[in-house]
C-alpha cells in the first residue's frame, strides 16, 4: 500500500471528465487546447489528444520542452515571454525541434516592446504569435481595442500574428462570476479580433475559456478554448459550482496523526499528515478552507502547515480516528500536482505510477 | 546569467544570520537544533553545523534520510509519527545506520496509540522519543499536564523517554504574538517537565522554539530551541518585526514581463514571471500581500497567480519597467524553498548551486 501522504487519481473519473469536456467543446464547434500546467503529465497529456485535442498549452518555455520531449510538440506557451538570451536560445532550439514534425511552437505577447524582442532573439526562426488582451482579470495583456496596435507592431518587427487570446480568470469567484466573466471573455476577444481586422490581420485562432468558465462559452466568435483543471477538478470548482464530488478524479491520500485528546468523544478534530507542501496553500478568500474532504462534506480545514491540516468536524458528525486514511481535494489542484514527483492512478490496468515530466519546470 | 525565476542566497547575510543566533541562543546555555525543512540543504545545514547546532530538526523520515545520507546523523523527526509498515522498515533502517556513527534518531508522540505503534514498528529498533505538547497553537501535542501519563505509556510500551517539546505556532501574529506565544511556550514546557518528573521521567530534553519567537526565549527550563527560518528569513519575518530587510538572505528573482499599458506614467503596476509555484501562496490574513520587494518597500504583491505575481506601487514610486530584474523575498520561504530544485547562492568565491536535498521528502 502506498504510503501517505501522496497524490491519487481514479483513472475513470479522469477519463469521463476529459469525454464530458470533450463533448461539450464540440458542441459548440471549438477546438480544445487544454493547458497542461495543472497535470505536467504525459499519460494526461495522452488521454486529452486521444479526446481530440488540437495540441495543448504551458506556461513557459521549460514546460514545452518537456512536453515536445515526450512528443507532444503541437504547443501553445500562453505566456507574455520576456526573452533573455538563454530563452531566446531554448526557444530557437524547442522551434526547430518541433518543426521536424511539421509543428509549430505558438508564443503569446502583450507589448511592443516584448513582442520586438522576441523577434530578435527568434532570429527568423518560425513561431506564431498571439495577442494577449485583458478581459477583465487586470493580470496582463492589452486592452482589446489595442490588440490590433500590438498585432501591427509585432508584424512590423517581422512576426507572424495568428490570433488572440485571454484568460478569464475572474471567473474563479462566488454568484455570478463565471457567467459574467465569460461573458466579458467573449466581448473583449471579440473586440480584439476586430480590432486586428483594422490592422489588417485576420485572426486564425481566438482563444479563450477556464474550467469555471466554460459552462458558459458559446457565443462570440471564439475559435479555442484552454481549460486546464478540469481533468482532475478540485476544492474550488466544487465550491465555484463548476463540478461536483463525483468529478473530483485527483485526491490527496493522507493519515492521521492526531486527534485532539482534550475534546472529549465525539471526536470533532483531526491533523492529517498532509500539509501546504502537499496540498499548496491556496486560499481564495471565497473558499471555506484549505481544501475539503469528499467522504466528509461537513468537515472544514481550519489551518495549514507544511505537513498538517487541522480538520475539524460537526460535533454530530462521523470523524475519522488516529491511523485513519483519508482523501483530502486540495483546493488548487495546479499547485499540488506541482509539489510531487508522480501521480499514482487507479486504473483499469490496476496501480500506475505517472512521472510529472514537467514538476517544477517555472523557466 | 541565471534566467529567472530563480531562488538566490547571499552567503554573506546567510553567515551572520547564523551566527547571530547561535550567539543568542548560547548566551542563553540553550542547544541549537535548527529545522531543516526550512533550507533542505547540505550547504546550510553545514554552517549551522559549524556555527554550534548540536544537530538537526526535520520533519519527516524522508527529510531524515535525505540529511542522514549526507552526513548529518544526530536527527529530531519533530512530528508525531503513526507508523506505516513502510515507515516502520524506513525508520529502523535510519535508526541502524546513524547508529554506525554514534547517533541516535529522536522522534515525536502525542498520544498513546502512536507511542504503542512507534515502539511495535521499532521492534526494539533504539529511538529517543519526545512528547510533543500543545503550547496554545492547537495543531497537534497532549496538554502540557498529561505529559507525564503519555510518556509513562511510552516507556510501558518499551520507548525510551528522553523530553518533551512544543512548537509556538501561534507566535506568527501581529501585535504582542511573539512575545506572548514565548511566555505560554516556557510555562507549558515547566508544566509538562513537571509532569514527565511525576511520573518518574527526569526530561533530559525540553525544546521549544521558533524564529519569531526565540528572541523573547530565555526564561523557564528550556534546554534546546529549534527554530528554521532565520538562516533566510522572509518577508512574513520582517512584517512580524522579528528581523528587517537587511536579514533576508534569500529572494526569488524575477523579471517584469508585463507592465499596464492602460496606466499613464508613471508605471503604477508591474506583472513579475515569479508566481506561486516560485513564491508558494503563503498569504495569512496578517500581511500585506504575497511577498514583498525588499527594493520597492512601499510597493505590494496584490494578487498572485502560478506563474505571475502582480505588484502595485504607490504613485509617486519609482517603478521597473519591462523586462527589469527585481528581487522578491516570499512571504513563507521554508514553502519556496521546497519548490526550487536548487538554490543558486553567491558567495566568497563565487555564484554556486546549492541541490535541494529533500525538496519534495514529504514521506
Amino acid at each position: 500500500m502506498t504510503d501517505t501522504p501522496y497524490l491519487l487519481v481514479d483513472d475513470a473519473v479522469l477519463r469521463r471528465n476529459l469525454e464530458t469536456l470533450a463533448e461539450q467543446v464540440a458542441a459548440h464547434g471549438l477546438e480544445l487546447r487544454p493547458h497542461a500546467k495543472t497535470h505536467k503529465c504525459a499519460q494526461v497529456a495522452r488521454r486529452q489528444m486521444d479526446c481530440g485535442a488540437t495540441g495543448l498549452t504551458v506556461a513557459t518555455i521549460g514546460e514545452a520542452e518537456a512536453f515536445a520531449a515526450a512528443g507532444f510538440t503541437d504547443l501553445f506557451i500562453a505566456y507574455p515571454l520576456w526573452l533573455s538570451d538563454d530563452k531566446a536560445a531554448r526557444l530557437r532550439a524547442l522551434t526547430e525541434s518541433v518543426a521536424a514534425g511539421g509543428a509549430t511552437i505558438r508564443v503569446g505577447v502583450d507589448s511592443i516592446a516584448g513582442a520586438q524582442r522576441l523577434a530578435a532573439g527568434l532570429a527568423g526562426a518560425p513561431v506564431e504569435v498571439m495577442v494577449e488582451i485583458d478581459s477583465g482579470q487586470h493580470r496582463t495583456g492589452v486592452a482589446p481595442g489595442e490588440a490590433g496596435a500590438l498585432a501591427a507592431a509585432a508584424r512590423e518587427a517581422g512576426l507572424t500574428v495568428v490570433g488572440v487570446f485571454t484568460f478569464p480568470g475572474h471567473g474563479y469567484g462566488p454568484g455570478d462570476a463565471r457567467r459574467d466573466a465569460a461573458r466579458q471573455e467573449a466581448e473583449a476577444l471579440s473586440t480584439a479580433a476586430e480590432s486586428l481586422r483594422h490592422s489588417g490581420i485576420e485572426p486564425r485562432v481566438i482563444s479563450g475559456g477556464s474550467t469555471p468558465t466554460v459552462a458558459f462559452t458559446g457565443a462570440g466568435e471564439l475559435t479555442e478554448v484552454r481549460p486546464g483543471v478540469y481533468p482532475f477538478n478540485d476544492a474550488q470548482q466544487v465550491e465555484l459550482g463548476s463540478c461536483t464530488w463525483d468529478d473530483v478524479a485527483l485526491v490527496a491520500v493522507a493519515t492521521v496523526v492526531s486527534t485532539d485528546a482534550q475534546v472529549p468523544e465525539p471526536r470533532r478534530r483531526a491533523v492529517l499528515d498532509a500539509g501546504s507542501k502537499v496540498l499548496g496553500a491556496d486560499r481564495p478568500a471565497w473558499t471555506t478552507g484549505f481544501g475539503r474532504l469528499p467522504d466528509h462534506p461537513d468537515a472544514r480545514i481550519t489551518s495549514l502547515s507544511e505537513h498538517h491540516a487541522v480538520v475539524e468536524f460537526p460535533p454530530d458528525a462521523a470523524a475519522p480516528a488516529l491511523g485513519d486514511r483519508v482523501r483530502v481535494a486540495p483546493n488548487h489542484v495546479c499547485s499540488a500536482v506541482n509539489l510531487a514527483d508522480e501521480l499514482v492512478a487507479q486504473t483499469a490496468n490496476g496501480l500506475e505510477h505517472w512521472p510529472l515530466l514537467a514538476r517544477g519546470a517555472n523557466r
